[in-house]
């Protein structure tokens, strides 16, 4: 994921016990290995599987609810009603069932999920095959089946122990929901958890300006300064938005090793604006990509929040040369895999690392003629071009067919439960479809 | 297209001689009609066809020869250059079809071409089926195959002459380049042209901050007053970006009832900036939606510009009920067919209009569950799940498939003129694929 000088023309890979133990053209691949199984890959693109480093999954299930609301309106009147009334085990089997089959059809290998319900949602993961890492989300108040922090924190503590080391795909980590809705005390108690455990930690950070007025005023400081405050900040820690970072916490982001994570479908979707990615990327700082749920965005579609990252910020800066192609893809890829402090796993195509790869197809009219293969990755793909998806070296899907899960069935059991929620919600939605 | 409450359940559409002449509850139209032919539509959404109001279609096979580069080095040292030496009539023949399949794949089925060899390009339209305003660009410096303004302007005049009115799906119009490379005298004679021979007129306007500059310094006005004072603007206009209107001169283009075409794919890449299109809307200018040619998006995908249209207004405004959804769906359907002077025809589904429809599928997880259509279609939707495309009642594409064109032809004819462009412009591109 270099650059376009490491694309090499008629490759192969070679994988063994899930992970990838030679990279070269097909020739040298072929006189060297003997293979139980050849994929091809004729007319497409093998690369490294993306990585969703934020996401809230099962809330695919609220998808097209409640659009073009400003914040509060949505969150109080819509997200979190609907949460308080219909999030159960089912609920997040099923919604985790349907952003795994959205996942995998566009390609991303690796997510991150802060949700509710961490034991059902591992055992969607585990089932279907993907790479999580799955970060129940703590929040101070009540939150569905907790009580408020003490409930939710214990259980996420609880979880984690459980679940640490169980299944190589899956890893247990913290979720503190954000600086406005975690009190000082409970951000010491999580930061403090992560290191016990030493897993990772994850929140929202500097989302809205309207955060950044309330944590200064309540703490005395910026939201990011304020982690620092509490001695938060460290290379375990991954941040969701940064939009509003000013340039001293971008610079101690940096030096703090820490990773964030570029949600922009969601940023502008629910009008947070544009997180200064050029600038962070200058200082150095560990930048993911994500999807966000698809309550706010409203797919889990990487292929969207990649085309954007590489378009939104050429028009901030009004410099047609920001952000290139190369260095978004790298951020939906290796640059993802660290900031999630998974880059000795996952993200690129090299000998050593587990065997999470996709190919790409190239044979639909947006991708004709080929000049630059970056490019077109970046600029013109969609997620229905991604044709096969390899996690760990096994086959999640091939030929666009899903080999884990059951759409059909997730169909039906999505369908009904979302009559459930619009009868209950939005009973005078006689038009709609 | 005026509400989530003209959404049609169980709908169905009766169409005669190309032209719709029902619609209504399936029962309705079943007891009253008795089809030659019919169409299923479960599980599928019937909509009007998109209406994309700025392309340089030919301009496919340029798709990803040169990105991330500056405006004046990607136009002088690239796009220039390849144009000069490549497009020739094969080059449009080819590149025209490779773009018509792209478009009738992604549900569009009027396009706006600006660009040479209008012949050819109508010769294309005409087999494949499409509605397109063919607009041979005029520029006063040399373009490939003319000598400057006169020949250029010359050949236009000649095209619009013996092609008004002899395919009712081909309408010729009449396109000066932009304020800075057609002089004032060139441009009145392009508005008196079109007025004579009762055709549109397209121009690029305001596109860059350079541009609003240039034109200030050298006839002391902004673009669009500078366009007024030569009594440019009237209702058969169209201007494509519009990126960096002030005040008065939105205000100005509401009063002239001119169409603005938003580019949001082409203005971000190129780094042109946002254009103000909630004060357009607000003002009530008539706003339409366009892909740009494939050299600076990259791809003449409908899809991708009203999804980014709904999201970046929200950003600039940091208000999230900005442009919302279905103002956007407007906006590529009947909006645009208003912006190019073509509401009696096309951009609805309503009796007496011609029958551009598409249908498009709800099956792929992206789309589940189904709480709100139009969410879905602009949030959510891809090129790739159009299923039908009918065009003034033929069909032509059905279930993904091309009835009018041959693609692995074009593929062909697309791949070998790319290799002797990549050839030619970069010899030394080895790694890539």
């Amino acid at each position: 994921m270099n650059d376009a000088q490491s694309v090499i023309k008629n490759g192969a890979v070679a994988i063994k016990n899930g992970k990838i133990i030679a990279v070269d053209k097909i020739g040298k691949i072929q006189s060297s290995y003997k293979a139980n199984r050849m994929i091809p890959g004729e007319g497409m693109v093998l690369m490294p599987g993306l990585v969703n480093g934020h996401s809230h999954s099962a809330m695919v299930l609220f998808r097209g609810l409640a659009d073009d609301l400003a914040l509060q309106d949505w969150l109080q009147n819509y997200i979190f009603p609907a949460e308080a009334k219909f999030v159960d085990d089912n609920f997040v089997r099923v919604g985790e069932q349907l952003a795994c089959w959205e996942m995998i059809r566009g390609g991303t290998t690796t997510f991150v999920d802060m949700y509710f319900k961490p034991d059902v949602a591992s055992q969607v993961v585990n089932e279907c095959g993907l790479r999580a890492i799955i970060a129940p989300s703590s929040i101070d108040f009540p939150s569905p089946g907790f009580q408020g922090w003490d409930d939710a924190f214990a259980a996420a503590v609880d979880f984690v122990k459980r679940s640490k080391g169980k299944n190589p795909r899956i890893i247990p980590a913290i979720a503190a929901h954000a600086p406005y809705t975690v009190s000082p005390e409970n951000l010491k108690q999580a930061i403090e958890a992560a290191r016990q455990y030493d897993v990772p930690l994850t929140i929202h950070l500097a989302e809205t300006k309207t955060e950044v007025e309330d944590v200064q005023k309540r703490y005395n400081a910026t939201p990011v300064q304020h982690l620092e405050n509490l001695g938060f900040l460290e290379p375990r820690v991954f941040a969701a938005h940064v939009v509003w970072p000013n340039e001293s916490e971008i610079a101690l982001m940096a030096k703090r090793g820490i990773g964030v994570i570029h949600n922009p479908d969601s940023n502008l979707k629910l009008a947070s604006a544009f997180a200064p990615i050029p600038a962070m990327l200058k200082a150095g700082i560990k930048v993911g990509l994500g999807t966000d749920g698809a309550a706010s965005n409203n797919v889990l579609d990487m292929w969207k929040a990649i085309r954007l990252t590489a378009l939104i910020h050429k028009g901030t800066t009004l410099d047609p040369t920001a952000v290139p192609a190369n260095t978004v893809l790298r951020m939906a890829t290796v640059g993802g895999a660290e900031a999630l402090g998974l880059a000795d796993k996952i993200g690129a195509i090299k000998v050593g690392l587990q065997a999470d790869l996709i190919q790409v197809e190239l044979n639909e009219p947006h991708l004709i003629p080929i000049y630059n293969i970056i490019s077109h990755l970046v600029y013109a793909a969609n997620a229905q071009d991604v044709d096969t998806v390899i996690v760990d070296g096994k086959v999640l899907m091939q030929k666009r067919k899903m080999l884990t899960l059951d759409p059909e069935r997730i169909r039906l059991e999505a369908t009904s439960i979302a009559d459930r929620i619009d009868a209950e919600l939005r009973p005078n939605k006689d038009a709609q479809l």
